[in-house]
């Protein structure tokens, strides 16, 4: 099975239990729309393709890694666009979570997703229990304090931020407990797959730094300019266009270099080539060039 | 050292983390208003003491299991005290944290509390990895859905709610959790605990919901008569206050009498008979009687 199609299953599986008899339906419906239609589900195909490089032997504990990941991912997004952070109307080309479904819901089902990637965990590699211990621990670290992506929304609600921590943490984080969760996910040590998850995070952050200043709201599937209309410290605003885009290309060929030593290594590298080369939209990357 | 003691430093253990080098402080900050000063964290000491009653022999693990459980129900407290639910201005006698922080670092406090109670369980039982398994596992289904206390909140925002299910996942699933996980913690089989945890849960969902009838704010440390000016299902408006208080009596009565064989079974009949007793003002109790 492709990568995509077997994350959209895992996630099905976890999101059919939020459907399970005795849930309130509403709460049920809010969890799906968080969760579904797919996005670009980069850190979920990140997780399976460290996990493969790593020589996955538990297919089920790659699964509850990724969908663990991309779970914590779709949780972050729903409370960011909460009336009380971005107070976005759409996302992902529909109405945001609060909008559909209330305030009320949309922050349920940000605490449900966050519960049920750790039920999923606990399921998923309950056949593991050491590789589960890791993976609870690594996608702890990514998600929640002090270096989670929960601490890095929270430098939004401090007098001073310093723009490189608060991407490293905002993103960074999660794009790490990716690649470390890969790498525990088929029993390898995740300490070295740290600092490929971080560059990646970044180069990730930068791009949609840049998104957010060139692309219209339709090309984004969300409101656009939002760094900008929040002051909020960003790629573009430091270093300017050009210097962004420069500073992206920077952080791909890194990110490509950092690759861990593993049997799976130089097919990996060519996928984040490929991934990184796909961040920013190809009209830009020819002007820019 | 006395289980309030142990829990107390557990949890101060567990919040310190989120004071560690690299955490935005009014998050640190707000997260330790949340869980500090304490509540009757009747919870946890039902975790410990069913742990104890189990034959505990792994006290990490059991302070894991405790510490996770109340960080959750801190979590759901400042949740629940959000404008968006009760717009609580207060709780335990002090500004709500939302009051206190501001509404986005409530959120992000909630958010972390629920990640840091994983994160507790993953550090303090990864010396038992199989009871770490059944630790996440049986404090997921009493926090997430399909029936956790998220699923309980959730059915505020249903057009129509069965009070006895409502009551049964937004309280009685947590102490389910907590008499599960005690279990868990000492390597017993968590699962006959369950009947136990949902009657003490019922139990204390019933002795709530008379305290907000009859208590003053200051006696409750948080507003007073809201299940009435939000027109909440509640025991009170549903059997009168004599109905409620002789159900309060008899649900007590069956989670004495459900305690399941264990090598200190009648000291924590005890414990419960005690715990019971305490949960409403003793002039009501004289007035009823």
């Amino acid at each position: 099975m492709d990568p995509l199609s077997r994350i959209e299953q895992a996630l099905n599986a976890a999101v059919s239990l939020a459907e399970g008899p005795g849930c309130p339906p509403l709460l049920a419906a809010a969890m799906r729309a968080s969760v579904f239609p797919r996005g670009a589900r980069i850190r979920s195909r990140l997780c399976l393709a460290v996990a493969y490089a790593c020589g996955e032997d538990e297919p089920g504990v790659t699964d509850a890694a990724a969908a663990a990941v991309e779970l914590l991912h779709c949780a972050s997004l729903v409370h960011d666009d909460l009336p009380c952070f971005d107070d976005a109307d759409t996302r992902r080309g529909r109405p945001s979570v609060h909008r559909a479904f209330g305030e009320p819901l949309a922050v349920l089902a940000g605490d449900a997703l966050i519960v049920l990637a750790f039920q999923v965990l606990a399921e998923g590699a309950a056949c593991a229990p050491v590789r589960l211990a890791q993976l609870v621990r690594v996608i702890g670290l990514g998600v929640g304090v002090p270096r989670g992506i929960v601490a890095g929304q929270a430098w939004e609600c401090e007098k001073e931020a310093n723009l490189a921590q608060y991407q490293r943490e905002k993103t960074g984080a999660l794009f790490a407990a990716a690649t470390r969760a890969g790498a525990a996910a088929s029993g390898a040590d995740p300490e070295p797959w740290r600092g490929l998850g971080m560059r990646l995070g970044e180069a990730f952050q930068v791009a949609d730094d840049i998104r957010d200043f060139v692309c219209s709201a339709d090309e984004l599937g969300k409101p656009a300019g939002q760094d900008t209309a929040h002051a909020r410290p960003n790629a573009v605003a430091q270093l300017g266009l050009a210097g962004a885009i420069a500073w992206l290309d920077a952080l791909a060929a890194r990110a490509v270099a950092s690759v861990p030593a593993c049997q799976g290594q130089s097919d990996l590298r060519s996928h984040i080539l490929t991934e990184t080369g796909r961040l920013l939209p190809q009209g830009l990357v020819r002007q820019a060039a």
